[in-house]
């Protein structure tokens, strides 16, 4: 049989990209594409959906989430609005009533190894630099991923080697500096979204690079997480608990 | 008080860095730098050193090795000419002794811990091939670390993919296949040692890549084993332990 | 006001782009999409169409070119079906009635550009291994573009550096043999055209990379061609002359 | 019969490998190894040199530079301290002797192709940043080869892109923006000196790279110049003149 599922923001590229491939999955079953204007409770109601894949990016998404748990749904969040507080809250209240989420900021799992690899080559080679390559449309530099990079590898430095200070002929020649990690953004055209750590030692550089060339690299991760929400007792933040890795 | 280290093999261009390095470090005393006619088992016996670092290439390496611990020294074994029996009997003795050593087949940190992420990557993004750029002078081809490499992919994969049949409209253009991984080798002016290992999944590629540009990467990985040996209490097989990633 | 244009071929995934490009772009006209069993010639006639983009993959790109001569359109080419003499042929006969074509092996810019400079680096460079990595649906290996590169490789070449000796433990390490050139192919999901020209000399690399990620690549390319083609006087081969990189 | 050369600042880096490569050179006779303290007029009367290979980095190099002309040497000139107005007086100078010299600001025949090729690209392909990497001891961001491509790109554009605002969440992320191109600069161990341009476009990237992993790369170039010193009737800047790359 098999498990009904919603996806809220189906009209984004992401959202209908999302639709694409649960409808082309034989476990599961696209009972409701959701847009602005749709009643997400009364939809949850009516389908009797199972899994809400909440894919808005407007503030929306707090209420939203509140909304699929409380309706008895499990929600797969992979909208990045959420404030810490609420997170928080989210976790407390699925904690509470032992239900299944997972929040997930980003679904590729070549992203997240290339996060998980940098964290352990930082313990062994603390001196490390972050290039990141985007599109020409986004429009912040440096990318999410890109800072959390550095946080995991500055927290997970043993030596905490500062970084050289930035002597520079010409302002910014040596990046933005972020938890003592240099991290350089270029933006063009011909690029979706690409990431090389490179951990420099004597005689020697190991480089971890990360290139996305089509939003369809989420798609594996999105379905990890319809696999396996239902399973779960708690409200998990990121794909890594589903992974295994460790 | 320094540790007494013999550098044997000391005439090689890896042999000569190593003497300079332990000759620089303030916890060792080179007592000994021997080569081809030089006696092991005596200078061991007139120098009282506490550790050998076994650098000999030739065909004496298990002799030498079996001097050295029945001479109450420490080997620290990066020559590559042990045969697998020899390995295990070399084990087998230190273990009844309770005495410690180490055979290091990599003194490269960063080598070792791009297998270590490649072994990982193939649990998830199980279409992977390898491309290593060496020198000129290097005959065999594919390198063994490429092999190394190949093999604990290999091992690690959960789902068996086979690699694509090798058709080719020119004989080799797909690489040599070994335990179900293309690999393919460069050899160059301009390269020491590179290895590139890549893997594909739907839309993303994440890809390790290690470039040695020098023998001095092997030195922090030789100084650490040099540093743990006196503390082990059996033979361990690769800097892996040393390095406790897990 | 608008030049008048067919795309004959216009339902595989370049046709389909082909159109929608020509359709956006205001000094073109597209009067038809056709396909097979649609006539080219009767076409022609009906929509006085000046310029034809044939990208038909079929065997019929030789009979459809002289349709498209013989009836005072001009051809734009994007096929790569055509033999040798068949080239001859049409060229001979656009000659003599000075009519301006042009066939075009490959639209992309930036990869006309990387065999462009690699010709010009080999004279200086001659050591040189070429890596190219596609999606799994490419069934062909070594690549057309690869091969092209080490034919121009070689005829430029002034130093005739014979490629090392094919020694590999395990055959087809050192790649396919063409031209002198080795050549490596990967075949990995997450790619869609990829190729690295190595040049390896004393103590340096210089690598040229090019990487196409989206078949929108071809465009820029394609409507260059169609703004031309009208003010050529005979049928060119390559985009190359219109580039006027010399 | 062998030419007489001089290495004037003999006792660098550089000008240790130039007095060895000189060395080993069947057409060459090194007559004089000079440093600080020795009297280079003289030197040249006394060993009757033909070339004169400048590498002080001292301010004395436009004095060194007249005394070699004015004692009938040729020079190879490979320092860098010669400011625009020097550099001019010096080519009048040999101009008006008919006397042949040339001025090598980098004597590596990869980067100058590097550059070379990145000129032109930029006439296609407009939208364009540079990365470059070197080891720690470097003390200026970004390098002069990262800033003279800057210059030789911008003077080759015909669309004068303007690159992106510098917006960023954090100073420095966008790099450094000189002649219109943003330049990013790293600085790890385990790297001598790399660069990347990167040229995005619609679809697709080309990437032109440079690594020197050796002070050897710069050998082939300074043979090159001492074999064509002679012939030459003026002072020529720049290595690109004796490759004949167009």
């Amino acid at each position: 049989m098999q498990t009904r599922v919603i996806v809220n923001g189906a009209q984004g590229k992401m959202g209908r990209l999302a639709c694409e491939t649960i409808n082309n999955h034989p476990a599961f079953q696209l009972v409701a594409e959701l847009g602005r204007g749709d009643n997400l409770q009364q939809s949850i109601i009516d389908t009797q959906a199972q899994i809400v894949v909440e894919l808005t990016r407007a503030d929306c998404v707090y209420e939203n989430s509140l909304i699929i748990i409380n309706n008895k749904a499990h929600p797969v969040i992979g909208a990045s609005g959420l404030l810490p507080p609420q997170v928080e809250h989210l976790q407390t209240l699925s904690a509470e009533k032992k239900w299944g989420g997972i929040i997930v900021p980003n679904f590729s799992i070549g992203a997240i190894l290339m996060m998980h690899f940098a964290a352990i080559a930082a313990r062994f080679l603390p001196e490390v630099e972050i290039v990141e390559a985007h599109h020409q449309q986004k429009l912040d530099a440096p990318s999410g991923t890109a800072m959390k990079t550095a946080e995991m590898i500055d927290a997970a430095r043993r030596d905490k080697k500062n970084a050289l200070p930035l002597k520079a002929l010409i302002a910014g020649a040596r990046g933005a500096h972020h938890c003592n990690v240099n991290i350089h953004s270029l933006r063009l055209p011909g690029i979706l979204a690409q990431q090389q750590v490179i951990f420099g030692s004597l005689g020697e550089t190991l480089t971890l690079t990360h290139n996305s060339i089509d939003r369809s690299s989420f798609m594996p991760g999105l379905l990890l997480a319809c696999e396996q929400v239902q399973h779960l007792d708690k409200l998990y933040y990121g794909l890594e608990y589903l992974l295994a890795i460790e």
